[in-house]
């Protein structure tokens, strides 16, 4: 059988570690997983008890394409509690996670060779859809100076048709301020250049919150997902807010596409909403996880981290420690018993020289692959010296 | 912000009879559901056993891209119990739903602007799934003389790069018999077709037992789903089976469009598959069902029914009765208070003299429906005589 172009897709290439880990872990290695996007918290013990009950008395079929109403509502709610907006439920559209949430904005918004900016070093998957959907993704190098995030320059006369931004990003965690969303938003409207908004890592932010694109514009397709701050990823549900001319149209789309977002892992997720000691119990762990990174990781020597504003990652620039970040990381795995993401899987260009490593994991993890790393870059500082 | 033009989808027309039978109910009127394409019962017992006791012991995070193992595996022996196949588990990707397994597909096996084959009648979503991943869609009328399935001479000479076949089908619930399965097989490998076999009502048979695609070749893209034989289909998930050497491309595919399936539905599909009581009596009342229609609708005056083969479907020709069946599904809908849809979703050029009768509610459920029916039918030939 022949096979398409646009279906030959980059491999991950966390993937080789996340294979070599589980080798080393057959033969009864303990490794610290530095290297996975998500909790190691299970979803919310009041998701997990409203579904039990569901499971005894609904039949969970198939729910409206534009997923329950009652959903629908208390994520509308929660725009009202994270940002004080009065948002519509009819402009939430509940999606299967946020990657059925790209694949109905790319649907709805382009047409084949539409050129769409997303910013280096940026979330693969990004990349890899728009083009197995027969886009042009058009990369944009970020900076440090702006916080790994684009400027308005940098999509100016690009004959951009799209904008993706992620604030926090991954694998920088970092974000754009207010003013800067706003310049942004601008820019891209001054252009004609639909504006994309990924809100995953809303909610883990650890000093100034995150911003949302609603907060200043609905003319946006903002996508968010219930996987980070709600502890739900394999429950594969998210959410879109579109303009409201532009709902009956993805509804349109999702029909076919999805039919509908899982029906259970609806009902876990409108219950999730509700459980904010369990929500804020994590957040204390992943601040206490990042107060230990940043503590801990320059006395190793990763010393150049980005501007760790939200998610739970950090972004190292390791250039002056390595010429290859997949053999380095590699050499980490195998030596000191550590799995990180060599952040080529994030940037082609520069991802050589960084690392991305992610504190989702339990604290005394944290702490013991801290340990493991402080001692594997003295050996290595030792030989080498 | 400007909108695609591949994703300006057409709206199901049976969306319309929902809304109008949910405003009657909402006015206190009663209406049977014959509309609607999935069963009236839940997931089997064992299933939500297995996932309310997963909720207490397993974090339900994200699984292997290709889906659990055990999964994977109990599917394989599935092919066994079924058909007499040797599976390797290997070939075996779990999908969010029979829908996930269409998106891989087309990415996987066509470049923008591939001619792809389907039959009408046929599920609506294949022409509008294909119009929104930029393929064409090349409509092949099938006849009941050939049960309303493509013949190997409706696909010769079309130019065509794949074939999107359903045994048995919706709407018509017919299937091909093994013999006319191999020879379409055949003439698409004769003609370098990519062959594609939907094979989501197998299970549901009444006479014949349904002929898997991988019975006859292994140069197929098999798409099934636990929506229908198994009664889940909120829970968005089921598998395809591909040639061992599009494995890893399916693979890579799916981690970016999709991730995985959602696991707690994995959990409880795979437990799914070790309740043939409930599953037995769930197709007990489908084939009562079936009895029921096939003796009380040419009653009503509704003779001319598909070969009723598979699936809880039943597919009349009712063009000697209306010239929009369109109308007449809403004049049976407000006068009998019956839900049904109308052809037209599942065939543009002659739907207007089709409309499609689902079995899947409870018998109760029927036969009320029909005693509805046969009212309804004899007062409107009273008006017309």
């Amino acid at each position: 059988m022949r096979v398409s172009s646009r279906g030959d897709i980059d491999p991950f290439i966390v993937m080789d570690v996340m294979t070599r880990a589980a080798e080393l872990e057959a033969q009864g290695r303990h490794i610290v997983h530095m290297e996975v996007g998500q909790p190691g918290t299970p979803a919310p013990l009041g998701a997990r008890r409203a579904l039990t009950s569901a499971l005894e008395s609904e039949s969970l079929g198939y729910s409206l394409t534009v997923g329950m109403q009652d959903l629908r509502q208390r994520i509308a709610q929660l725009y009202d509690e994270w940002y004080g907006i009065d948002l519509d439920p009819e402009r939430v559209i509940v999606t299967t996670g946020s990657s059925g949430g790209f694949l109905l904005t790319f649907a709805s918004l382009f047409d084949a060779g539409a050129r769409v900016g997303i910013g280096a070093p940026g979330y693969p998957s990004y990349l890899q859809l728009l083009k197995a959907t027969d886009l042009e993704p058009v990369v944009l190098q970020t900076q440090e100076a702006a916080r790994f995030q684009p400027r308005p320059d940098d999509i100016r006369g690009r004959n951009l048709e799209g904008l993706m931004v992620a604030s926090p990003g991954n694998p920088s965690g970092t974000m754009l301020s207010r003013p800067a969303l706003t310049r942004l938003m601008e820019a891209a409207a001054d252009e004609e250049i639909s504006f994309i908004s990924d809100e995953i890592y809303h909610g883990l932010h650890y000093e100034d919150r995150a911003v949302s694109a609603l907060e200043i514009s609905d003319q946006a397709y903002v996508i968010n997902s219930f996987s980070k701050y709600f502890s739900m990823t394999g429950w594969r549900v998210g959410w879109m807010v579109v303009p409201e001319d532009h709902v009956r149209r993805v509804e349109r789309i999702a029909q076919h596409m999805f039919i509908c977002a899982p029906t259970a892992s609806q009902v876990a997720a409108c219950a999730a909403m509700d459980c904010p000691e369990e929500l804020n119990a994590n957040l204390t762990v992943y601040a206490r996880n990042r107060a230990l990174m940043l503590d801990q990781l320059p006395k190793a020597g990763f010393r150049r981290i980005a501007p760790p504003d939200g998610g739970f990652y950090l972004y190292a620039d390791v250039s002056d420690l390595t010429s290859d970040s997949r053999i380095f990381a590699r050499e980490i795995l195998e030596k000191a018993g550590v799995a990180v993401t060599p952040g080529l899987d994030f940037d082609k260009a520069r991802g050589k020289g960084t690392l991305r490593f992610s504190y989702a994991a339990a604290s005394e993890e944290i702490r013991e692959g801290l340990d493991r790393l402080k001692v594997f870059m003295a050996e290595r500082e030792a030989v080498r010296a």
